[in-house]
């Protein structure tokens, strides 16, 4: 399911490739969030043309609107989406740290607070895996009970044991009720932990255990500082078996990408890249590029020297400078096009690197460049 | 300028052509509204793949932002839009109905509330040329003076009056500068007179003297009866002479395209069909179809049937409904991006019913079935 075609010698990167029921998704890899069913601002097709192998969605919103009737009827979310590509499904647990959706969580489940509804809700791990198995995307993620990056060691360990507790129960059931063949669903478990490297270690240990098809490491870039987000990673990534593919949930900035590859990372997820560009912070391989400054109100040059997106083809500075100072949709799109763009020519220069045994100087000279 | 190809036999419509400094716009046509530099969450690659020949802009809020300096230094709105089609701007005469904008008309000219700089502005009839100038869209308004649909005769009569001293000023001053040979602006003239089809006569009389490269009837579609707009429309194009070519601003449903292309008119502008399209309003061929409705919450068709636009080949009514419910921009781009689709192909359609000589049986089908 998960083949590693080539080990950097100087760092932990490895590039290689997820089987799934969509096709093979190259790793390391970077998915778009299309958390209520599209990317903001961004369609399907876009992100085709943008070279997006993966995306994420989240299933309990899904779940709650348009629901699973539907998305069944329609034969699953690849086809709501019109999309043949990778598809992940959170289960919804990083929700939980949204004080509007979490009433509580206890043994037996999460307690939400339905946004369309109005009622409590309790989603068991069952139902999360009876969820995604439904929504059908090519990889389900377990239910965990997400630690907040200040909980105190009592409560990360209670929540932490619960999110064991839960993974084990999202396998049985997930592996009683998975699609055969070619149609088989992966399930990648969730190790949280929270900012405490001995409790990491005994999470990464319990999940490897219950042989996932793949491990994430979660509860991180929730708030903490980056040090200690380094801290958490560096600790658990040696821990997870090399021969299963390790993703990091909720990492965007091109930085940290490089950084947490070089740990070995595989996979990631963040709207960090989009949320930048509607707040007019552009990715360039010379580092942020603050759009809304003033000395780009009379720059005609395009958002990235080189770069062959529709949007750097065809547009200015200026031009996406006054559409976001507007406030006007249309800049936001551009602004989110360039930054997923870049990301994804970031994401294969950095597979092709590794490939060639060029991915520690590629790394160092891009941080020094864009950090310039 | 406007040449006329064919005329139909059963009514006024006709079919033709509006030479520009960016080539030639087959009438009759409908322009998007690019009102601060975008057409609302449609970029203008779009609006090629849309086959949009002509939009129009307003020349009073580009002036207030980003500002002429700018847009000359960018050499023109063209550029700065990179979009090498048609261009009309508005004197943003209109934009004096909006109280928050408008401070008094005299007859010097328009007082504004600067949106931007807090301010109040005066704006003469030669400061709207200098700055249509500065512009350089391929077709230029008057500054006029718009009496509001229930403004009492005597306001009429004197914001009319108004209208045509600054039409005299504006001709005058736009005379005197305006580019040479194949870079020469057309300046389009606006008639006023409000909801009295006296004034209305006169208004037209008056400015067609004046010899502008084009006709507008202004201040409709403003809030009075439909029934009262058509007596007005009737009562006023007649006295329109045959080979100017006759713009109707403000007017762009479906059903109103063809009603007032029958009775002659040649040009239109609208936010109608991008404004519907994000409150929920498809256009189709059979009507118009309220997306939002639950009957259409699982129904996988394609908005339109037959339609091959990029929206209707890839996504579903069921993933437009859903994206819509919950306030996401895709949707509203998906669903402004078929609208103006439809009605660019319904202009296409009109064009060539009116050269077979059978626009009246195309009109009158068309809207019996967009009734039912």
């Amino acid at each position: 399911m998960f083949e590693i075609k080539a080990s950097d010698n100087k760092t932990s990167a490895r590039t290689g490739s997820i089987r799934t029921a969509h096709g093979k998704i190259k790793t390391p890899f970077f998915m778009p969030v299309s958390t209520k069913g599209t990317v903001k601002y961004i369609d399907f097709e876009e992100l085709k043309k943008i070279g997006t192998d993966c995306v994420i969605s989240n299933s309990l919103l899904l779940y709650q609107k348009p629901g699973l009737k539907l998305i069944k009827k329609a034969g699953g979310l690849h086809k709501f989406y019109n999309w043949d590509k990778g598809i992940f499904t959170d289960s919804g647990g990083f929700q939980t740290l949204d004080e509007f959706f979490k009433q509580k969580s206890t043994h037996d489940g999460v307690y939400f607070n339905s946004p369309y509804s109005g009622k409590i809700e309790l989603i068991k791990p069952e139902d999360s895996m009876n969820i995604q198995l439904t929504l059908r995307p090519d990889i389900a993620m377990c239910l965990d009970d997400v630690p907040l990056h200040n909980d105190n060691l009592q409560t990360t360990r209670s929540k932490t044991l619960t999110t064991h507790s839960w993974a084990k129960r999202c396998k049985e059931y997930h592996d009683e009720h998975n699609y055969e063949g070619k149609k088989r669903q992966l399930l990648f478990g969730i190790a949280q932990g929270g900012m405490y490297k001995d409790l990491r270690k005994k999470s990464i240990n319990f999940i490897k255990k219950q042989n996932f098809d793949g491990i994430a490491l979660g509860g991180l870039a929730i708030g903490e500082s980056i040090g200690t987000m380094f801290d958490m990673i560096k600790t658990s990534v040696p821990h997870i078996p090399k021969e299963k593919p390790r993703y990091l949930m909720g990492v965007g900035s091109p930085e940290d990408l490089l950084k947490c590859i070089s740990l070995g990372v595989d996979c990631f997820d963040s709207t960090f890249p989009t949320q930048n560009a509607r707040h007019g912070t552009i990715f360039t391989w010379n580092g942020k590029l603050k759009i809304l400054n003033s000395k780009y109100k009379e720059d005609f040059s395009q958002l990235q020297d080189d770069c062959d997106c529709y949007v750097c083809k065809n547009y200015s500075k200026a031009y996406i400078h006054h559409l976001l100072k507007i406030n006007e949709a249309t800049g936001k799109k551009l602004a989110s096009y360039h930054n997923l763009y870049f990301v994804q020519r970031l994401m294969e220069k950095i597979r092709q690197k590794i490939q060639d045994n060029k991915f520690e100087k590629f790394k160092e000279d891009f941080i020094s460049k864009y950090k310039r």
